[in-house]
């Protein structure tokens, strides 16, 4: 199978490359699904299922919290809820050709050989697009936007830093880093697809 | 006009990028020339040019040095042909569209707006390209390629902070990185093309 993971600051549009991406090729674009998978199989709330996953397993939690039963319980679901998305990631990637953004999904299925897009742009473009889309919630003044901005960025550096002693956003990490400041998304899809596309038929099995 | 610059790693198969991409596109590339055409305007020797250029004005000559009026000269002379490296780059950047390999011309030609590439690759690739394309002296052994390779890349960090208060290699800089570990050059052409295509058709003008 070939699989595209798509890394992205936030407001750069990694999830509209993403969509758009999957759909040029024709393979499946994996968003939501992989917590509603999750939350099915545990009988649990999907949006409880990605907020605990979006936080990861809280390292700084109190010892004595973590000692009290309700303390031990919601850390062993924390674990349990990442160990089966882990396991869902897999057998998606085992199924079908698809693109996954997000979710550390290029260093989980490391061993699947993914073709790996890190998207990015400039401070401004991310916060007119965030203004634009309303991807965070509204009324927020751009000061207060860029604040939420950096502080999503950073919660998703943590969440990688669990999966990978690097940091998140290194090129090297990467096949190709894109910067969206100042282009639609829509111009470099067919783009990216031939590079995919080229990459999986020349390199993957390298 | 549209210009293409291309930053690289040392080994990273960023020259091979240019010349192909010119060719692909039908845009001039330039590499040697700028050199030589500093050399014929100053009556130097296009060796020294080079040189000089690539090592750029010693930051840490010694005092004593520079005031001696053979320092003085050396250091005029070497500010001299860094003037005159800068006009050449802008008027080729005038008179045709092309593509520029190194020598901070992503810096220098910033008003023009180029479409900034930056080529990588990991260590153990460029190791193996260096190697095949005896890109150094022959007869190196693997920890003596990779230390020259650090040199190099050293050296290429510090003159660009001569032109730019910034790192080199920093992805914000650039409109796309591009990783060609484990990728042969001619297979990421045609999407290099088109993307650089696509940005000067869409977002050049912004």
């Amino acid at each position: 199978m070939n699989i595209i993971t798509i890394s992205r600051e936030f407001g750069s549009g990694g999830r509209e490359v993403g969509k758009r991406l999957a759909d040029a090729l024709g393979y499946t674009y994996y968003d939501r699904e992989i917590e509603e998978g999750v939350a099915e199989r545990m009988k649990m709330d999907t949006d409880y299922v990605a907020r605990s996953i979006e936080q990861g397993v809280p390292m700084n939690v109190p010892l004595h919290f973590g000692r009290t039963l309700a303390g031990s319980y919601l850390l062993k679901q924390q674990v349990d809820i990442l160990v089966e998305k882990q396991r869902i990631l897999k057998e998606l990637a085992s199924s079908t050709n698809c693109v996954i953004v997000g979710r550390a999904a290029d260093v989980i299925l490391a061993d699947y050989r993914p073709f790996k897009i890190f998207v990015y742009a400039d401070l401004a473009h991310r916060l007119k697009r965030c203004q634009a889309y309303a991807e965070i919630e509204e009324n927020l003044s751009p000061r207060e936007l860029e604040r939420e901005i950096k502080k999503i960025d950073a919660r998703r550096a943590q969440y990688r830093r669990m999966y990978l002693d690097a940091d998140w956003g290194v090129r090297t990490q990467y096949h190709l880093c894109v910067n969206t400041s100042g282009i639609a998304v829509k111009h470099i899809i067919p783009m990216l697809a031939g590079y995919a596309d080229s990459w999986f038929q020349h390199c993957k099995a390298e």
